[in-house]
C-alpha cells in the first residue's frame, strides 16, 4: 500500500542499484541529515542528523565513563614545534592540516594547526600531570571536531571538519596499555553490532595502513551494501614512542623514572555513513532502532472522525511513558505522504489507528525494514513495541550479516582476487607473506587495499599467493570508503 | 575539626581577602579544573572542571528541548565574505578573529576566520531552508567551542577559546522573535538561580554595551563575591537586520515575500568562573549541589576495623541507587588529607562512616557550605543526604542573595556614585537620560560600566545625576568581569 501512495516522493531519490553514490547523496539530502556550506567539504550537520550522533555519543559515552574514562576538552589549536615532535605523525598530518597565521591585525610569530587529532596535544599535557606512578593510568576522552584538509569530500564519509571522539590513554606497562587498546576495540565491536546492527571484521592493519606514529592499529571493518568496505574505527597501542619523543616520565615503584605507554582510539560521524549505507533502501534510509531519534511515529488515521486524535494522543503517551522515543503526526499532510516521509527517515515502526481499529482495540504497526504490517492489541501496546524494536534491529543485523557473508571470497591467486574483484566486489581473503612490495601489488593490479589481518585467523594454504614466499597472516582485502 | 587537620593543603591557597584574583588561580588550579596550554589564553578543561560544563549542558539541553530547540552543527569556519556581509557584526569581531590562510600546502583564496560566534553561518543556512511560512519558525542550538584572539586571558572569564552554547531562532513576526528572546533570558535566570544557586538581575543593555548587530540584548548581571560584576548570559533579539543582509526569505500566508526575524542567546563556561567566585571560600570551590560532578563522598573511618569497608560500600550504592552522585574514597591518605581535599573541590557533602557510628546505626555527614556536621540515622539515609543536598543549595543562594542585596547601593550624584564604588564596588544604582555622553562621563570618571537597565525599575528620581537632565530610566552600574 505504501508503496503505492509514496510513488511520488520515492521518485526523487535514485535507484541504489543505478548509482549507489547518487543514491547515497539523495538520503542525505532528502532525509534531511546534511547540507552544504559555502566552503567545499565543510558539512551542516542538521537537527535530523545530529540527533543521531547525539544518540551515538550518549551510548558510547557511558560505555566509556563505566570503563574508567572521564572526558576532558583540550585547545584545537597546536603549535607548528608541537605537532613536529614526533616525526612519523606530523609526516601523516601535516600536509593535510589548515594553518592559522593571523591572530587579529597580528601575524603570528609561529603558525598553527587546526587539531587534525591530538595525540601532540595530549602528551603536552600529560607531560604536566604525570610524575609519578600514581598519577596512572591516565584514561581521558574527547568529543570534539577535528579539520583534515583533503581534496575530495562526501557526506559523513569524508569532510575538511567532522565530528568525533577521540580516547588517549597513559599507562605503566605495556601490557596494560595493549589491554586498553583490545578493550575498546571491543566497545566499538559490540557498540556496532549491538546498537547499529552493523556486523564488523575485527583485525589488526597492515604497518602500511596503521596510523602515523602508532606501533600496532587495530580497527573494525564493515561491509556496505555495495559491497564495498568501510572503516568504523580504529584503535591505536603507541608503545612509549610520543612518550619518549615528548619526555614523559613517572616515576616507578621501583623509584626509578620510566616513560608510560600510550593509546589512543577513535570513532566519527563516518559511523552514520555506515548506518546509511549498510541497512538504506530504496525507499531511503533505514536507521536501527536503538539509535534511531524517532523510534515510532504515530498517525492518526481519519483524524476527523471523533476520538481519533485523543486514540492517537493516548498511544503516543504510554509509548513516551514506557521509554521509546515517540513522536505524532497530526499535521494534514496525506496518509500516503506520511508513509512516505517517515520511510526517507528510516523511522522503525509507523504506528496507526483510526475509527475501525478503536472499535477493535488495536493498533496497526508497519515495519520500516520489511513492510511488514501488524496487528497489536492495545492492551499490549508497550510490550509489542518494545518487541518490535529488537525485532527490526535483529532483522537489520542479519540483512547486513549475511551480506558479509555472502560476499567474503577466497582467492589463491592474484588474478582470481582481481577477477572477484571485477565480477563480485566484497571482501577478499587470501594468505600473505606479510611484505609492503605484494600488498602494493594487489593495490596496483586489483585495485583493493588491505582491511585488516582479522583476529580470525583461517589457514587458506601455506604460501602468500602473490609471490610465493611462505605465508605468515590469513588477510582481507577491499575497495574501501 | 577539619579546620585544623587541613592546614597543610589551605595554606597552599592564597587569602580571598588579601589578593581575590590570586585566590581565584589557585583555586582553579588546585581544584583541577583546568591547565595552561602553550598557547596562551588557550587552556585545558580537565575532568573535574569538564564534568561541571557536561552536568550544564545537560540540564540546559533538556530545558532548550523541552521548549522546542533542536541541536545542530554548523561548520567552524567562516569565509571572510561571509563575515563581513552584516556592518556592526564584522566590525565588531574581526578585530579578534583568529585567521586560516593555508589549506595543506595550499595558500587559500580567500581566508576564513574561525567561529568567534555563528551568526553568519547560521543565516547562511537558513537562507537554504527558510522558504515558505511552514518552514518557521526555526528554533536551532549549537554546542561548540569559539575563537576570539583576545590579549588578556583568564581561566573561565576570558579564554581564546571557550566553550559554549549558541542558539539561532528564525520567526515569522516580531512578536515572537522579541517573546523567543524573553522566554531563553527567563530559562538562563531560572537555571542560575535554581541550578547554580546564582542571584541574577534581569534587564536590557544600552545601546553602547549591547551584541554587535543586534537590536536589542538582554542579559542577566550577577555579583561575584568580591562585589564585582559578572555578565553571565544574554539573549539578542535582531528584527529582520541580519535577515535582509543575507537576503532570507519567506513566503507568507498572504502569498508575499517578508524577512524573517531572527534572535540569538548564548551562555558559555565562564559560567564556572560565575560559580568559582560566587560560592567558593578559603577552603577552596565550593559547587552548588546540582551540578557538582560528586554531590556525597562517602570516607569510612578506621578503616582496617572489620565491617567498615563493607558499611561504607553499601552507603555508596545506597546513594548513587538514590540518583546521588556518590563516590567513595578508601584511599590510604588520612582523614585530613581527604577532609581536605573534597573541601578544595568543593563537594557539597562528606559522609564518614566508623565502627562507632556503626554501632549506632548512623553517619556524620558534613556540609561544605557551613561546616556543620549532623548524625544521620541510616534508616533514613537517602532522604536525609537529598534534604541535604537541597539546603546546601538554598545555603548558598541565600548567602548570595544577600552579598547582592547588601551591596546595592542607590546614588544621587556622579561623585557619589565614584565614592561608592572606591570605598564598597558593587551595583550603584542611578537614574539616567539614556545618552551615551552620560554613559561614557561614568566610565571615565567612577570606573564602572553600564551593566543592564534592570526590568524591575525603581524611581530614584526625575533627572540623570549626571547631566541633570529628564531620567529616562534607572541603571545598574558596576566593575565588571
Amino acid at each position: 500500500m505504501a508503496q503505492n501512495s509514496n510513488k511520488k516522493q520515492v521518485e526523487q531519490i535514485t535507484d541504489m542499484e543505478v548509482d549507489f553514490t547518487q543514491w547515497y547523496t539523495d538520503v542525505c539530502k532528502k532525509a534531511e541529515l546534511i547540507d552544504y556550506s559555502s566552503i567545499k567539504g565543510m558539512f551542516i550537520y542538521r537537527p535530523y542528523g545530529y540527533a543521531i550522533w547525539e544518540n551515538i555519543q550518549q551510548e558510547l559515552d557511558k560505555k566509556f565513563k563505566e570503563t574508567g574514562h572521564e572526558n576532558v576538552y583540550l585547545p584545537m589549536l597546536i603549535p607548528e614545534s608541537l605537532l613536529q615532535k614526533e616525526k612519523d605523525h606530523v609526516e601523516g598530518f601535516a600536509p593535510e592540516c589548515a594553518w592559522v597565521t593571523y591572530g587579529g591585525t597580528d601575524k603570528l610569530e609561529e603558525r598553527y594547526c587546526i587539531r587534525p587529532t591530538s595525540e601532540t596535544l595530549f602528551c603536552e599535557h600529560y607531560k604536566n600531570i604525570i610524575h609519578s606512578h600514581r598519577d596512572l593510568p591516565k584514561k581521558y576522552n574527547q568529543w570534539c571536531s577535528v579539520l583534515r584538509w583533503e581534496k575530495t569530500s562526501r557526506p559523513f564519509l569524508r569532510h575538511r571538519e567532522f565530528l568525533w571522539q577521540e580516547g588517549h590513554t597513559m599507562h605503566a606497562t605495556a601490557e596494560e596499555a595493549e589491554a586498553e587498546t583490545q578493550q575498546m576495540l571491543n566497545i566499538y565491536a559490540d557498540f556496532m553490532e549491538n546498537v547499529l546492527a552493523m556486523p564488523v571484521v575485527k583485525g589488526q592493519k597492515t604497518d602500511k595502513e596503521k596510523f602515523n606514529g602508532a606501533e600496532a592499529t587495530y580497527t573494525v571493518e564493515c561491509m556496505m551494501h555495495d559491497r564495498k568496505a568501510l572503516q568504523a574505527g580504529t584503535s591505536h597501542y603507541f608503545g612509549d614512542g610520543f612518550a619518549r619523543a615528548f619526555d614523559i616520565t613517572f616515576t616507578g615503584e621501583d623509584n626509578k623514572l620510566h616513560h608510560p605507554f600510550q593509546t589512543s582510539w577513535g570513532v566519527s560521524t563516518r559511523m552514520i555513513g555506515g548506518i546509511i549505507m549498510t541497512h538504506g533502501d530504496n525507499n531511503g534510509l533505514v536507521l536501527p532502532p536503538r539509535i534511531a531519534p524517532i523510534q515510532a511515529v504515530v498517525i492518526p488515521v481519519a483524524m476527523h472522525k471523533e476520538g481519533v486524535l485523543d486514540a492517537a494522543t493516548a498511544l503516543l503517551n504510554r509509548l513516551t511513558a514506557a521509554g521509546v522515543r515517540a513522536k505524532m503526526d497530526a499535521s494534514k499532510q496525506s496518509m500516503g505522504w506520511k508513509a512516505a516521509e517517515y520511510e526517507m527517515k528510516g523511522v522503525p515502526l509507523r504506528v496507526e489507528i483510526g475509527p475501525k481499529d478503536m472499535e477493535q482495540n488495536q493498533c496497526c504497526i508497519c515495519r520500516r525494514d520489511s513492510g511488514e504490517k501488524v496487528f497489536v492489541c492495545l492492551d499490549q501496546l508497550e510490550t509489542a513495541v518494545k518487541e518490535l524494536l529488537d525485532s527490526v534491529h535483529e532483522g537489520l543485523y542479519n540483512r547486513a550479516k549475511k551480506n558479509l557473508e555472502d560476499n567474503t571470497f577466497p582467492a589463491f591467486s592474484l588474478e582470481e582476487a582481481k577477477q572477484i574483484q571485477q565480477e563480485k566486489g566484497g571482501f577478499i581473503k587470501t594468505m600473505w607473506c606479510g611484505d609492503l612490495e605484494c600488498e602494493m601489488k594487489m593495490k596496483e593490479e586489483a585495485g583493493m587495499t588491505s582491511r585488516c589481518i582479522p583476529f580470525q585467523q583461517e589457514h587458506l594454504g601455506d604460501v602468500c599467493p602473490i609471490c610465493g614466499k611462505p605465508a605468515k597472516h590469513m588477510i582481507y582485502w577491499g575497495v574501501a570508503y
